[in-house]
């Protein structure tokens, strides 16, 4: 058996360093190559994913996983080999459901509904669009077939993504929280407006740049494993739990979108940053799912980012780097100023007490159509009408609504929601860490964060991809993912901001 | 047969995706890559190294290749496909005489060996170096004994850079070549000295880096298929025919450093990037040979980069970026200083009139090492005796003499003859292409680069590897590879230099 498992590594191994390559491409892709070479990476990203899928498939690999099942059972349930053989196999089980034929059909066809996407966005035009969305809808109803018997059709998107989780659940969450947040913001709106005026002002970019690198230092990114490079759209990669990289990107007129945008993405850094070596090329040298990343990005950028605490250290700093544009705007205004709270059309740029809304809104139509509820063609109404209800505004056109994303022209259904349940399981952490260390808010205000990383490693990050989400948030707060601390949050917060 | 040869064309496509993405992975590690990353970044490219072997020495490779040989008998033999089979043929004759186990052992040596020799040179310490130079050297000598039988031990080593070459003919090469250029460097020694201390001012690397890429600009360098770098060691690299990137050093004291670096290795992108689209993932795209390529590199930097008709032109703009270093400097002076002939102890550093004599001493040594009639002890004293002869300089230490070049500790022997080889065959393509085209010299007056670069395009660089070197040079100059063209050139460019 010790021979079995030394095997099973060696090709989760293989397969891990295959992936990372893969991922390299990808992140050179989006941060170095020069343009001419897009098809050309198109093929060597297709070349290895084929690769990783023919050896994450192959009968060696399920053999083994089946002769280590029972091996298993004499296992600490806990112990890192059990749990590798957990997730080893259900990967496994996952991976050889789906014929190769679908996945080379789906990988066609979201590149060409993205270049699709890609130009009808800036044309407001629906309608060359929605042939390829029901095109991908249906290939990914086809993909929840392949995982039948199921309790939900969307319950094996969601799958892969919140590894365990059931629709049900989210949709159980979800309910609760919408009437609350919803009433919030109602609530907000009848008060005075704050004024942020001051945010959209020319913000030169070595600035921005250079204080973002001074405050993810001080939260202890670690770069000695990791560096930051600019891009279209920020996102995290890495290759292997020594090379977490990051990406922002400078709006020169809008102070926000660096600077939040790498604290969001430190979050997830310092997350896979914080996972045990023990883990490194395995399956679980990553987050526990989508969610809990998020939750640390979340956590990061807005609970510490955007505190009160958190500026009384900083803002001084910001305002040395950008005294003609911050000089004279007070902490108190700067504060209200980057909590302001507004409806607005556009999710990546909403505030916390909106931004749930925008995910339960695509929730509730991503089931819609995976149900065949709905089918493409009603979706710019549906979408629509859903805004009206929930935020209280109408896009003018469907670039500002129904096309926002590109999330479903990539045939991502499932991954939405992920957003929403990491901003709740930030405020479940983070509610425990207090009671653990009261004196988090006084070390934030003293640009400490050594003692809240460290809590996070303990109880999060370490652990990697070993339990599944709601197991994990189970297990550190000792409830399952719920609304309630972060309502409280919320109405915490915006309540002194709004004087409630 | 057309289906075999689509079957071996998709073998080959794959394996060149992987050869790209461990090239990328290599660049990254040089360019990019955060230090904490080393270990899994070795492991990553040995994963892709070993499947890259594995696909590459594949039986069902052999049976088609096997099958597809006697249909090449059916094309033209100059034919894309015949040359695809012939090449790849060879190929495969290679890696498959080579045992898995050597490869693995060789492997592990030399990262040992490199790493002992990067502690070792700074020291100059050579005992401790020196075991495992001889562990290398008969790994070597075993390597080069799965090719029996040769005509020479050293004709396999030299064969893997150079394809169909022997070393008697490099030999024959260099015999002439040798007292012609030792008795040039004598004439030039007993000539009043040029001044070059100018080029040791304060060069603030910005403009060092603009001119650079204004001139590779001007060459042609082609930035939608390309890019540039910074890197401890130049080099270039490509994923693919349409992204070749070169990498620069920037010495803030010494101006040759960046701005020859960028030529030379724009020479070797030019050559990438003229390669016919056709060929693209295929052994095929890539240069005719290591000689072929460096024939490159040193012509765009050496015989248009360091010419006078080159600096009438471009000099005037480099006052303009370094006016207090370079403004008191007339055009005459500056050119016979980047041009000074001084016999040195650094082969990188060296002119080109004793450049190609730093290479002849390191052929002999690797020569009588690979034949066993010197040991690794004896080569200090050997090294130091033949600097001597050839250069009339004995180092004073082995830092500066046989520790000074990274290659032997990588095992690379047999790579340093492409080094003279290349500056040989630049010149003899000069002399063509100057026959073709009499306004040459003109056109380089003018920065007018496109008819050089066509010329190039059309006799050498479209056809990728699909001649043997050898083959090529007396395709496009009617006479195999010799030194005469060389000579004719040194002769005449120092002839004026130095008043001889």
């Amino acid at each position: 058996m010790e021979e079995k498992i030394e095997r099973l590594k060696e090709i989760l191994h293989e397969i891990a360093d295959l992936s990372h390559a893969s991922a390299l491409l990808d992140w050179d892709q989006r941060v170095n190559m020069p343009p001419g070479s897009a098809q050309d990476r198109g093929t060597q990203l297709a070349t290895i994913e084929k690769l990783v899928h023919q050896k994450a498939t192959k009968e060696e690999l399920g053999k083994l996983l089946e002769d280590l099942s029972k091996y298993v059972k004499q296992l600490d349930p806990d112990s890192y080999d059990a749990r590798l053989i957990k997730v080893a196999k259900r990967n496994y089980n996952k991976s050889t459901k789906v014929p190769t034929e679908w996945v080379g059909e789906f990988a066609k066809e979201k590149t060409l509904a993205t270049s699709v996407w890609e130009k009808a966005k800036p044309k407001s035009d629906f309608n060359s669009f929605q042939p390829h969305l029901e095109k991908l809808v249906a290939l990914r109803r086809q993909y929840a077939d392949f995982f039948k018997p199921y309790d939900h059709v969307y319950d094996p998107l969601l799958d892969d993504f919140e590894p365990g989780m059931k629709t049900a659940e989210v949709q159980a969450i979800f309910n609760e929280l919408r009437p609350k947040q919803v009433e919030l913001i109602k609530t907000i709106s009848q008060q005075p407006q704050v004024d942020n005026s001051f945010l959209y002002l020319n913000y030169p970019k070595e600035g921005q740049l250079k204080f973002g690198k001074e405050i993810i230092t001080d939260y202890g990114y670690d770069w000695n494993r990791g560096r930051q490079d600019l891009s279209a759209h920020p996102f995290t990669t890495s290759f292997g739990l020594n090379d977490v990289r990051i990406t922002t990107r400078l709006h020169p007129k809008f102070l926000n979108t660096a600077l939040f945008g790498t604290l969001h993405e430190c979050g997830h850094a310092l997350y896979e940053q914080g996972i045990d070596q023990a883990l490194n090329r395995t399956p679980l040298a990553d987050g526990a799912s989508m969610a809990v990343h998020e939750s640390h990005s979340r956590m990061w950028e807005n609970l510490i980012g955007r505190s009160y605490p958190f500026w009384k250290k900083f803002y001084s700093r910001l305002q040395e780097i950008f005294p003609s544009q911050l000089g004279n705007v007070d902490l108190d205004t700067f504060y209200k100023g980057i909590n302001k709270v507004e409806p607005s059309l556009i999710r990546v740029e909403a505030d916390e007490a909106t931004y749930n809304l925008h995910i339960m809104l695509r929730l509730e139509l991503e089931i819609a159509l995976m149900e065949g509820s709905i089918t493409p063609t009603e979706l710019p109404d549906a979408w629509n009408t859903k805004m009206k209800d929930y935020l209280g505004i109408v896009p003018p056109n469907d670039a500002k609504g129904v096309l926002q994303d590109v999330h479903w022209s990539a045939g991502m259904f499932g991954y939405f929601p992920t957003y929403a349940i990491g901003n709740l399981i930030s405020a479940q952490l983070w509610e425990v860490m207090q009671n653990d260390n009261p004196e988090v808010e006084k070390q934030i205000e003293q640009g400490n964060f050594k003692e809240i990383l460290a809590w996070l490693r303990e109880h999060v990050h370490r652990h990697g991809a070993k339990f599944e989400p709601q197991e994990l948030v189970e297990k550190v707060t000792g409830s399952k993912i719920n609304s309630s601390a972060y309502i409280r949050y919320l109405k915490n917060k915006f309540g002194a901001i709004y004087n409630l």
